[in-house]
């Protein structure tokens, strides 16, 4: 259950077995059923989650039910609705179980209190947010200069395996597309 | 000169004179003219900005020489290509001085090394990164869920001095929207 995390952990960072088995005991873990919400628009986001097996979907919805996806949090990776976690503010965002999944997470407290028991976590949590602010940009370069098919290509190139894994319907969302434009796409690459 | 600067170091740490002076005498400093180009597409993008006068732009440019403005970086920010400077690698974007301005700059090397002969600077930094994720994950929102009028309320509420600053075609631009629509909405709120 801790493999992926270990794997994330050792990457970032040269650390210890036991650096990493007190990071791990740190994090409490829950499973979550197929489109369970973890969060609703509103509340102020308490968690952190790293996402062990499954995906995670950070999404809005307009006053008529209409989503759009802001997000996707895959296997292996930190995260959560960032703007209401680190400021502490109500939530524009829900967070939301795609299929079934195991997560790890902290509260803010122990996130914000992480480095003083693993000083490795400092860099890892930098490197990480430098990833995450990039691939924020990646996706405004691609919503403000890109067309669907433009769209579709990055995002087979950056991660391939969300377009096999997750549903269509997600999949057309976070690309902007209707679903019938994307299986026109998938036809033809 | 070293005003905005300070005033910036201030409000993000706790920090003597004496750092201070040691943190402004590391910077380089320059002025740009109106237009300039401070970075190629395709170059590795090699400093990080602090706007302490005018505001830089970061833009795409399509084949047919078609611009679209990801990102500005107002008076008061640091800034830069950021997935370009952070990666090393060739950037996909330009950087444009606006107007006249006034600029302290790093190099990668530098940069990296700020926290070595000032502490608070990994602090420091960390929130900046934090904030400018939180800004980026604000525009992506926008850029999937609001029409141009909502887009240019939120503009309004966060940067009204941006609107009044800059000239109309940058902050169209900005927003995804022609001209026309600009000063239809300018002229309504």
């Amino acid at each position: 259950m801790y493999q992926l995390l270990e794997e994330y952990l050792r990457k970032h960072a040269a650390i210890s077995d036991q650096e990493i088995a007190a990071f791990c005991n740190r994090l409490k873990s829950k499973k979550a059923k197929r489109g369970e919400i973890l969060l609703e628009a509103g509340d102020i986001c308490r968690y952190v989650y790293f996402v062990s097996k499954g995906c995670l979907r950070v999404y809005l919805m307009d006053k008529d039910g209409r989503e759009s996806t802001r997000m996707l949090i895959p296997e292996g990776w930190f995260g959560t609705a960032f703007p209401s976690f680190i400021l502490q503010e109500p939530s524009q965002a829900f967070i939301q179980s795609i299929g079934a999944s195991e997560l790890f997470y902290l509260n803010y407290k122990e996130f914000r209190s992480l480095s003083d028991i693993f000083p490795a976590w400092g860099k890892i949590y930098l490197t990480n947010l430098e990833q995450s602010y990039i691939a924020s940009i990646k996706r405004i370069e691609s919503l403000i200069t890109m067309n669907a098919k433009e769209r579709y290509a990055l995002l087979m190139e950056d991660n391939p395996d969300l377009i096999q894994k997750l549903p269509s319907k997600i999949i057309a969302d976070y690309l902007g597309i209707s679903q019938e434009t994307l299986s026109r796409l998938k036809s033809k690459v």
